[in-house]
Protein backbone atom coordinates (compact mmCIF):
# COMPACT_ATOMS: atom_id res chain seq x y z
CA UNK A 1 0.00 0.00 0.00
CA UNK A 2 1.29 3.13 -1.50
CA UNK A 3 2.17 6.43 1.45
CA UNK A 4 -1.13 7.94 -0.34
CA UNK A 5 -3.07 4.52 -0.02
CA UNK A 6 -2.34 4.48 3.56
CA UNK A 7 -3.08 8.39 4.65
CA UNK A 8 -6.13 7.88 2.96
CA UNK A 9 -7.39 4.65 4.99
CA UNK A 10 -6.08 6.63 8.24
CA UNK A 11 -8.42 9.49 7.31
CA UNK A 12 -11.55 7.20 6.53
CA UNK A 13 -11.10 5.66 9.68
CA UNK A 14 -10.75 9.01 11.66
CA UNK A 15 -13.85 10.38 10.17
CA UNK A 16 -15.78 7.43 10.62
CA UNK A 17 -15.82 8.55 14.55
CA UNK A 18 -17.25 11.74 13.71
CA UNK A 19 -19.64 11.30 11.27
CA UNK A 20 -21.30 8.40 13.15
CA UNK A 21 -21.23 10.55 16.06
CA UNK A 22 -22.46 14.07 14.86
CA UNK A 23 -24.19 13.08 11.54
CA UNK A 24 -23.66 14.31 8.16
CA UNK A 25 -25.11 17.89 8.77
CA UNK A 26 -23.89 18.12 12.26
CA UNK A 27 -19.62 17.20 10.94
CA UNK A 28 -17.79 20.61 10.31
CA UNK A 29 -14.42 20.80 8.41
CA UNK A 30 -12.82 21.58 11.39
CA UNK A 31 -14.29 18.70 12.94
CA UNK A 32 -12.68 16.34 10.24
CA UNK A 33 -9.27 18.53 10.58
CA UNK A 34 -9.40 17.97 14.33
CA UNK A 35 -9.37 14.45 14.19
CA UNK A 36 -7.25 14.11 11.10
CA UNK A 37 -4.71 16.30 12.31
CA UNK A 38 -4.65 17.60 8.58
CA UNK A 39 -5.84 20.72 6.77
CA UNK A 40 -8.14 21.16 4.39
CA UNK A 41 -6.19 20.64 1.54
CA UNK A 42 -4.37 17.40 3.48
CA UNK A 43 -7.85 15.98 3.63
CA UNK A 44 -9.36 16.92 0.42
CA UNK A 45 -6.52 16.13 -1.62
CA UNK A 46 -7.83 12.71 -0.87
CA UNK A 47 -11.14 12.73 -1.54
CA UNK A 48 -13.44 15.34 -4.18
CA UNK A 49 -15.97 15.99 -1.43
CA UNK A 50 -17.69 15.68 2.02
CA UNK A 51 -20.00 13.47 0.45
CA UNK A 52 -17.38 11.06 -0.86
CA UNK A 53 -15.67 11.00 2.47
CA UNK A 54 -18.92 10.61 4.71
CA UNK A 55 -19.57 7.07 1.89
CA UNK A 56 -16.71 6.43 2.94
CA UNK A 57 -16.32 6.41 6.05
CA UNK A 58 -20.13 4.91 6.24
CA UNK A 59 -19.09 1.38 4.66
CA UNK A 60 -15.97 1.51 7.16
CA UNK A 61 -18.50 2.03 10.05
CA UNK A 62 -20.46 -0.80 8.66
CA UNK A 63 -17.52 -2.80 7.73
CA UNK A 64 -16.50 -2.72 11.42
CA UNK A 65 -20.21 -3.46 12.88
CA UNK A 66 -20.70 -6.34 10.46
CA UNK A 67 -17.21 -8.00 12.41
CA UNK A 68 -18.33 -7.46 15.62
CA UNK A 69 -22.03 -8.94 15.34
CA UNK A 70 -20.89 -11.93 13.17
CA UNK A 71 -17.99 -12.27 15.31
CA UNK A 72 -17.21 -15.78 16.65
CA UNK A 73 -20.63 -17.13 14.62
CA UNK A 74 -19.05 -18.94 11.21
CA UNK A 75 -17.91 -21.54 13.19
CA UNK A 76 -21.26 -22.48 14.82
CA UNK A 77 -22.61 -25.23 13.26
CA UNK A 78 -26.59 -24.99 14.29
CA UNK A 79 -28.43 -22.42 12.89
CA UNK A 80 -30.56 -21.66 15.85
CA UNK A 81 -27.26 -21.23 18.10
CA UNK A 82 -25.79 -19.02 15.22
CA UNK A 83 -28.67 -16.55 15.30
CA UNK A 84 -28.32 -16.56 19.12
CA UNK A 85 -25.09 -15.49 19.16
CA UNK A 86 -25.45 -12.53 16.96
CA UNK A 87 -28.52 -11.60 19.04
CA UNK A 88 -25.25 -11.47 22.33
CA UNK A 89 -23.13 -10.27 20.07
CA UNK A 90 -25.38 -6.79 19.48
CA UNK A 91 -25.69 -6.50 23.20
CA UNK A 92 -22.05 -7.47 24.38
CA UNK A 93 -20.21 -6.15 21.32
CA UNK A 94 -20.39 -2.71 21.18
CA UNK A 95 -17.71 -1.44 22.29
CA UNK A 96 -16.23 -2.45 19.17
CA UNK A 97 -18.00 -0.52 17.15
CA UNK A 98 -16.60 2.83 15.81
CA UNK A 99 -17.76 5.58 18.05
CA UNK A 100 -21.06 6.78 18.00
CA UNK A 101 -23.12 3.47 17.55
CA UNK A 102 -24.76 0.88 15.04
CA UNK A 103 -23.87 3.14 11.85
CA UNK A 104 -27.25 1.74 10.23
CA UNK A 105 -29.39 3.79 13.06
CA UNK A 106 -27.28 6.79 12.67
CA UNK A 107 -27.46 6.73 9.59
CA UNK A 108 -31.09 5.87 8.88
CA UNK A 109 -32.15 8.71 10.68
CA UNK A 110 -29.59 11.50 10.23
CA UNK A 111 -29.13 10.67 6.13
CA UNK A 112 -32.80 10.45 6.13
CA UNK A 113 -34.11 13.65 3.73
CA UNK A 114 -30.60 15.55 3.45
CA UNK A 115 -28.39 13.27 1.75
CA UNK A 116 -29.72 10.49 -0.68
CA UNK A 117 -26.48 8.90 -1.79
CA UNK A 118 -25.70 8.14 1.89
CA UNK A 119 -29.26 6.89 2.71
CA UNK A 120 -28.94 4.95 -0.51
CA UNK A 121 -25.73 3.29 1.10
CA UNK A 122 -27.14 2.34 4.71
CA UNK A 123 -30.58 0.53 2.72
CA UNK A 124 -28.05 -1.33 0.73
CA UNK A 125 -25.97 -2.30 3.69
CA UNK A 126 -29.50 -3.20 5.50
CA UNK A 127 -30.77 -5.54 2.51
CA UNK A 128 -27.21 -7.14 2.76
CA UNK A 129 -27.26 -7.89 6.45
CA UNK A 130 -30.96 -9.14 6.22
CA UNK A 131 -30.10 -11.81 3.25
CA UNK A 132 -27.35 -12.89 5.41
CA UNK A 133 -29.17 -13.71 8.19
CA UNK A 134 -31.98 -14.75 5.63
CA UNK A 135 -29.80 -17.47 4.46
CA UNK A 136 -28.60 -18.67 7.87
CA UNK A 137 -32.43 -19.09 8.44
CA UNK A 138 -32.89 -20.87 5.32
CA UNK A 139 -29.88 -23.66 6.08
CA UNK A 140 -30.91 -23.91 9.31
CA UNK A 141 -34.39 -25.04 7.65
CA UNK A 142 -33.19 -27.17 5.38
CA UNK A 143 -30.98 -29.14 8.12
CA UNK A 144 -33.89 -29.47 10.14
CA UNK A 145 -32.73 -27.43 12.70
CA UNK A 146 -35.39 -24.83 12.24
CA UNK A 147 -39.11 -25.06 12.19
CA UNK A 148 -40.06 -25.53 9.14
CA UNK A 149 -43.22 -22.83 9.44
CA UNK A 150 -40.66 -20.42 10.15
CA UNK A 151 -40.88 -17.28 7.63
CA UNK A 152 -37.28 -16.67 7.52
CA UNK A 153 -37.97 -13.37 6.13
CA UNK A 154 -40.53 -12.17 9.07
CA UNK A 155 -37.76 -13.83 11.69
CA UNK A 156 -35.07 -11.64 10.37
CA UNK A 157 -36.68 -8.37 9.97
CA UNK A 158 -38.53 -9.21 14.02
CA UNK A 159 -34.70 -10.04 15.01
CA UNK A 160 -33.36 -6.64 13.37
CA UNK A 161 -35.79 -3.95 14.33
CA UNK A 162 -35.65 -5.35 18.14
CA UNK A 163 -32.40 -5.10 18.50
CA UNK A 164 -31.87 -1.99 16.54
CA UNK A 165 -34.78 -0.05 18.07
CA UNK A 166 -33.49 -1.57 21.82
CA UNK A 167 -30.45 0.43 20.73
CA UNK A 168 -31.82 3.02 20.77
CA UNK A 169 -33.55 3.07 23.68
CA UNK A 170 -30.88 2.09 25.36
CA UNK A 171 -28.80 5.28 23.89
CA UNK A 172 -31.51 7.48 25.23
CA UNK A 173 -31.68 6.02 28.58
CA UNK A 174 -27.97 5.53 28.99
CA UNK A 175 -28.74 2.34 30.02
CA UNK A 176 -28.36 -1.26 28.90
CA UNK A 177 -31.90 -2.47 30.20
CA UNK A 178 -33.73 -2.24 26.59
CA UNK A 179 -30.99 -4.20 24.63
CA UNK A 180 -31.03 -6.96 27.81
CA UNK A 181 -34.82 -6.88 27.36
CA UNK A 182 -34.95 -7.16 23.86
CA UNK A 183 -31.96 -10.10 23.93
CA UNK A 184 -33.71 -11.98 26.31
CA UNK A 185 -36.76 -11.74 24.65
CA UNK A 186 -35.20 -13.08 21.15
CA UNK A 187 -32.84 -15.65 22.79
CA UNK A 188 -36.35 -17.40 24.28
CA UNK A 189 -37.77 -17.04 21.04
CA UNK A 190 -35.65 -18.64 19.13
CA UNK A 191 -35.73 -21.70 21.94
CA UNK A 192 -39.39 -22.07 21.92
CA UNK A 193 -40.52 -21.14 18.86
CA UNK A 194 -38.25 -21.40 16.30
CA UNK A 195 -35.62 -24.22 17.01
CA UNK A 196 -37.03 -27.47 15.76
CA UNK A 197 -38.33 -29.78 18.23
CA UNK A 198 -36.57 -33.04 17.52
CA UNK A 199 -32.97 -31.58 17.51
CA UNK A 200 -30.83 -32.87 14.62
CA UNK A 201 -28.02 -34.69 15.52
CA UNK A 202 -25.81 -31.94 14.12
CA UNK A 203 -26.94 -29.75 17.31
CA UNK A 204 -23.49 -29.14 19.34
CA UNK A 205 -24.21 -26.56 21.41
CA UNK B 1 -54.34 34.08 23.31
CA UNK B 2 -52.58 37.32 22.31
CA UNK B 3 -51.24 37.81 18.52
CA UNK B 4 -47.88 37.44 19.93
CA UNK B 5 -48.50 34.11 21.43
CA UNK B 6 -50.57 33.14 18.33
CA UNK B 7 -47.14 33.75 16.51
CA UNK B 8 -45.12 32.00 18.97
CA UNK B 9 -47.18 29.09 18.75
CA UNK B 10 -47.12 29.16 14.95
CA UNK B 11 -43.50 29.34 14.58
CA UNK B 12 -43.23 26.24 16.81
CA UNK B 13 -45.37 24.68 14.73
CA UNK B 14 -43.27 24.95 11.62
CA UNK B 15 -40.01 25.00 13.05
CA UNK B 16 -41.01 21.64 14.69
CA UNK B 17 -41.21 19.95 10.84
CA UNK B 18 -37.71 21.45 10.01
CA UNK B 19 -35.96 20.62 13.40
CA UNK B 20 -38.13 16.59 13.18
CA UNK B 21 -36.91 15.96 9.09
CA UNK B 22 -33.31 17.96 8.96
CA UNK B 23 -32.01 17.31 12.78
CA UNK B 24 -30.71 19.96 15.20
CA UNK B 25 -27.54 20.42 13.61
CA UNK B 26 -29.06 19.94 9.89
CA UNK B 27 -31.35 23.00 10.34
CA UNK B 28 -30.34 26.32 9.04
CA UNK B 29 -31.61 29.73 10.17
CA UNK B 30 -32.24 29.91 6.17
CA UNK B 31 -34.77 26.55 6.31
CA UNK B 32 -36.51 28.56 9.82
CA UNK B 33 -37.10 31.28 7.61
CA UNK B 34 -38.37 29.95 4.10
CA UNK B 35 -40.55 27.90 6.91
CA UNK B 36 -42.30 30.53 8.81
CA UNK B 37 -42.00 33.63 6.27
CA UNK B 38 -40.37 36.05 9.01
CA UNK B 39 -36.79 37.49 8.94
CA UNK B 40 -34.40 36.36 11.89
CA UNK B 41 -35.63 39.29 14.11
CA UNK B 42 -39.48 38.05 13.71
CA UNK B 43 -38.01 34.67 14.88
CA UNK B 44 -35.73 35.31 17.43
CA UNK B 45 -38.14 38.17 18.96
CA UNK B 46 -40.14 35.18 20.60
CA UNK B 47 -36.94 32.96 21.58
CA UNK B 48 -33.76 33.48 23.34
CA UNK B 49 -31.71 30.90 20.94
CA UNK B 50 -32.40 28.06 18.24
CA UNK B 51 -31.99 25.45 21.35
CA UNK B 52 -35.09 26.85 23.03
CA UNK B 53 -36.89 26.85 19.51
CA UNK B 54 -35.49 23.12 19.07
CA UNK B 55 -36.69 22.47 22.62
CA UNK B 56 -40.28 23.65 22.44
CA UNK B 57 -40.60 22.37 18.17
CA UNK B 58 -39.73 18.46 19.85
CA UNK B 59 -42.19 19.24 22.72
CA UNK B 60 -44.31 20.05 20.07
CA UNK B 61 -43.95 17.03 17.61
CA UNK B 62 -44.18 14.80 21.02
CA UNK B 63 -47.31 16.29 22.14
CA UNK B 64 -48.70 15.21 18.23
CA UNK B 65 -47.26 11.77 18.35
CA UNK B 66 -48.60 11.06 21.75
CA UNK B 67 -52.44 12.28 20.44
CA UNK B 68 -52.05 9.78 17.14
CA UNK B 69 -50.93 6.63 19.11
CA UNK B 70 -52.87 7.14 22.09
CA UNK B 71 -55.96 8.31 19.64
CA UNK B 72 -59.35 5.74 19.83
CA UNK B 73 -57.45 3.99 22.67
CA UNK B 74 -58.87 5.57 25.99
CA UNK B 75 -62.17 4.14 25.76
CA UNK B 76 -60.74 0.54 25.29
CA UNK B 77 -61.64 -1.00 28.80
CA UNK B 78 -59.67 -4.01 28.14
CA UNK B 79 -56.23 -3.55 28.68
CA UNK B 80 -54.97 -5.98 26.30
CA UNK B 81 -56.93 -4.84 23.48
CA UNK B 82 -56.08 -1.13 24.14
CA UNK B 83 -52.43 -2.29 24.13
CA UNK B 84 -53.40 -3.73 20.50
CA UNK B 85 -54.69 -0.70 19.34
CA UNK B 86 -51.79 1.40 20.63
CA UNK B 87 -49.40 -1.40 18.27
CA UNK B 88 -51.85 -0.47 15.63
CA UNK B 89 -51.94 3.15 15.80
CA UNK B 90 -47.79 3.07 15.59
CA UNK B 91 -48.34 1.55 11.95
CA UNK B 92 -51.31 2.96 10.84
CA UNK B 93 -51.42 6.77 12.22
CA UNK B 94 -48.08 7.90 11.13
CA UNK B 95 -49.42 10.47 8.36
CA UNK B 96 -50.98 12.37 10.64
CA UNK B 97 -47.49 13.11 12.60
CA UNK B 98 -45.22 16.46 12.46
CA UNK B 99 -43.22 15.67 9.25
CA UNK B 100 -39.94 13.76 9.68
CA UNK B 101 -41.56 10.71 11.49
CA UNK B 102 -40.96 9.39 14.85
CA UNK B 103 -39.87 12.44 17.28
CA UNK B 104 -38.20 10.24 19.59
CA UNK B 105 -36.31 8.02 17.00
CA UNK B 106 -35.01 10.87 15.86
CA UNK B 107 -34.01 13.21 18.55
CA UNK B 108 -32.72 10.09 20.31
CA UNK B 109 -29.96 10.22 17.59
CA UNK B 110 -29.68 13.23 16.24
CA UNK B 111 -28.80 14.84 19.50
CA UNK B 112 -26.80 12.08 20.77
CA UNK B 113 -23.47 14.06 21.63
CA UNK B 114 -24.00 17.37 20.04
CA UNK B 115 -27.34 18.79 22.31
CA UNK B 116 -27.26 17.43 26.17
CA UNK B 117 -30.87 19.73 26.84
CA UNK B 118 -32.52 18.84 23.87
CA UNK B 119 -31.52 14.58 24.74
CA UNK B 120 -32.45 15.26 28.13
CA UNK B 121 -36.11 16.39 26.82
CA UNK B 122 -36.30 12.97 24.47
CA UNK B 123 -35.08 11.11 27.75
CA UNK B 124 -37.69 12.15 29.44
CA UNK B 125 -40.54 11.97 27.28
CA UNK B 126 -39.82 8.18 26.64
CA UNK B 127 -39.77 7.43 30.32
CA UNK B 128 -42.70 9.06 30.84
CA UNK B 129 -44.47 7.12 27.43
CA UNK B 130 -43.10 3.93 28.91
CA UNK B 131 -44.41 4.72 32.51
CA UNK B 132 -47.66 5.00 30.89
CA UNK B 133 -47.99 1.90 28.83
CA UNK B 134 -46.89 0.08 32.28
CA UNK B 135 -49.53 2.09 34.05
CA UNK B 136 -51.89 0.31 31.48
CA UNK B 137 -50.55 -3.29 31.85
CA UNK B 138 -50.28 -3.17 35.59
CA UNK B 139 -53.78 -2.14 35.53
CA UNK B 140 -55.06 -5.03 33.27
CA UNK B 141 -53.44 -7.31 35.74
CA UNK B 142 -55.59 -5.95 38.36
CA UNK B 143 -58.11 -6.79 36.17
CA UNK B 144 -57.16 -10.22 35.85
CA UNK B 145 -57.10 -9.22 32.12
CA UNK B 146 -53.39 -9.92 31.17
CA UNK B 147 -51.03 -13.13 32.99
CA UNK B 148 -49.90 -12.32 36.36
CA UNK B 149 -46.25 -13.47 35.63
CA UNK B 150 -45.78 -10.75 32.93
CA UNK B 151 -43.04 -8.54 33.70
CA UNK B 152 -45.11 -5.00 32.78
CA UNK B 153 -41.80 -2.89 32.63
CA UNK B 154 -40.01 -5.59 30.14
CA UNK B 155 -43.58 -5.93 28.07
CA UNK B 156 -43.79 -2.23 27.02
CA UNK B 157 -39.71 -1.60 26.46
CA UNK B 158 -39.96 -5.08 24.02
CA UNK B 159 -42.84 -3.52 22.33
CA UNK B 160 -41.61 0.32 21.99
CA UNK B 161 -37.95 -1.23 21.08
CA UNK B 162 -39.99 -3.73 18.95
CA UNK B 163 -41.93 -0.90 17.40
CA UNK B 164 -39.22 1.96 16.99
CA UNK B 165 -36.72 -0.40 15.26
CA UNK B 166 -39.55 -1.73 12.64
CA UNK B 167 -40.38 2.66 12.39
CA UNK B 168 -36.24 2.57 11.37
CA UNK B 169 -36.07 -0.08 9.08
CA UNK B 170 -39.22 1.23 7.27
CA UNK B 171 -37.83 4.39 6.65
CA UNK B 172 -34.48 3.42 5.19
CA UNK B 173 -36.60 0.52 2.83
CA UNK B 174 -39.29 2.98 2.51
CA UNK B 175 -41.52 0.06 2.78
CA UNK B 176 -43.86 -0.33 5.78
CA UNK B 177 -42.87 -4.26 5.77
CA UNK B 178 -40.77 -3.86 8.60
CA UNK B 179 -43.92 -2.51 10.34
CA UNK B 180 -46.26 -5.04 9.49
CA UNK B 181 -44.26 -7.31 10.60
CA UNK B 182 -43.54 -6.33 13.76
CA UNK B 183 -47.34 -5.15 14.71
CA UNK B 184 -48.74 -8.46 13.47
CA UNK B 185 -45.66 -10.00 15.82
CA UNK B 186 -46.82 -8.09 18.42
CA UNK B 187 -50.30 -8.43 18.15
CA UNK B 188 -50.05 -11.89 18.22
CA UNK B 189 -47.89 -12.11 21.50
CA UNK B 190 -50.38 -9.91 23.39
CA UNK B 191 -53.27 -12.77 22.28
CA UNK B 192 -50.79 -15.40 23.09
CA UNK B 193 -48.39 -15.04 25.59
CA UNK B 194 -50.14 -11.75 27.47
CA UNK B 195 -53.55 -11.94 27.28
CA UNK B 196 -55.15 -13.71 30.42
CA UNK B 197 -56.02 -16.94 29.70
CA UNK B 198 -59.77 -16.96 31.52
CA UNK B 199 -61.06 -14.12 30.14
CA UNK B 200 -62.76 -11.35 32.75
CA UNK B 201 -66.57 -10.21 32.14
CA UNK B 202 -65.21 -6.88 31.10
CA UNK B 203 -63.86 -7.99 27.68
CA UNK B 204 -65.78 -6.38 25.33
CA UNK B 205 -63.95 -6.20 22.32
Amino acid sequence: MSKGEETRERIVAQAASIFNRKGYAGTALSDLMDATGLEKGGIYRHFTSKQELAGEAFDYAWKVAMEMRFADTEQIPNAVDRLKQLILNFRDRRSGLVPGGCPLLNTAVDADDSNPQLRTKARHALSSLLDRLELIVDEGKQRGEICRDIDARKLVVLTLSTLEGALMLNRLQKSSEPLDIACAHLVDHMETVVRAKKKPKSTTR
